[in-house]
């Protein structure tokens, strides 16, 4: 992590009646390990000149700032905002890649609870433009991770606001979606699933 | 402005010691002007659907956050972390589209204290990418903004890098830039220029 010149991070206080962050938040350890490993993979990508893809950061509502020194500046409020997007984009072989991670512990099926209205709306907006939109879906009791198009997620989702299943089937995932190679650097090569997908095997 | 669930902003205090904030940060009043424009701008390509281009939310390091009550979470220290990647992207016909938006009011020159050597670094790759990659660079003085495309951007920032000019001329702007129309809605046609540089005159 970098600090503007002159603001170092302080020490964590030890947990009391707050708690200590490190800058993913909200839902605890929730999608941790999947975020840690699409941050890998992404920074390989980014160093060997495959892709550029970045995480956009956590949306905060700056309240007060605090200026105890000259140079530096201390955020003393600010709360979370919801996000309007997914959360990672960026730019593969001239084309936009947009996608959203989600991991779950339910072993027969990715319930939508774990996803926002707004997000699957930008998604749309986003394939309405032409770009390439998933959704990385980690079972993480199975360790398999899939790379589901928007285009195959939306009939679920929109039966889903009609009124239907309030959830994906596990079987549904693995019939829609690209089962994404795992490894150890990249992590997870979903740029071999987009190759796939998108370019008809790597044309 | 939208906020999680049973959180409320609460009102600003009055400056004293401490400055109130809005979310835009470090600069002052600098760039407010284009910046506002922009967001205007772009919500409306959204709502007109020509294209989805955000900006990305200001980086922050959350070293604690507090939680009152049960559905609020205040974050009570934070820093403001170094961009690693321009401010606004998105995909417009298919391609994806990056661009950092800078303000001045020298009426002779741009000077490159305005840009960081990481957001051209970040540019450049995405250029190398395909990507549609370019600055505005607005002359507040005259109320002039212009789409300058990072490959011309280039020569000049890369000259400066070798120990020359430490500023680009109003002059060279002016030939190496689009002149973008201002209005109403939008304020700033910068899409048109898109077309106009990018897809051969709307293709």
């Amino acid at each position: 992590m970098k600090y503007p010149k002159g603001i170092k991070p302080r020490p964590k206080k030890p947990a009391s009646k707050s708690r200590s962050f490190d800058g993913r938040i909200k839902y605890g350890q929730r999608g941790m390990t999947l975020e840690k490993d699409l941050d890998q993979t992404n920074q390989y990508y980014l160093e060997t000149g495959r892709a550029v893809i970045h995480k956009k950061p956590t949306p905060v509502q700056i309240v007060n700032v605090d200026y105890p020194s000259r140079n530096k500046a201390k955020i003393d409020e600010a709360y979370f905002k919801v996000p309007s997007t997914s959360d990672y984009n960026g730019v593969y072989r001239g084309r936009y890649i947009d996608f959203e991670a989600k991991e779950t512990r339910n072993d027969q099926r990715f319930p939508f609870i774990n996803i926002h209205a707004h997000q699957v709306n930008h998604m749309k907006q986003c394939y309405d433009q032409g770009g390439m939109v998933f959704i990385i879906i980690r079972f993480s009791l199975y360790d398999e991770s899939y790379l589901m198009p928007i285009e195959h997620f939306l009939p679920f989702w929109d039966a889903f606001q009609d009124g239907g299943r309030k959830s994906i089937r596990y079987q549904d995932i693995k019939d829609a979606g690209l089962l994404l190679k795992q490894g150890m650097n990249p992590r997870i090569s979903y740029l071999d699933a987009v190759d796939e997908f998108y370019f008809e095997n790597g044309e």
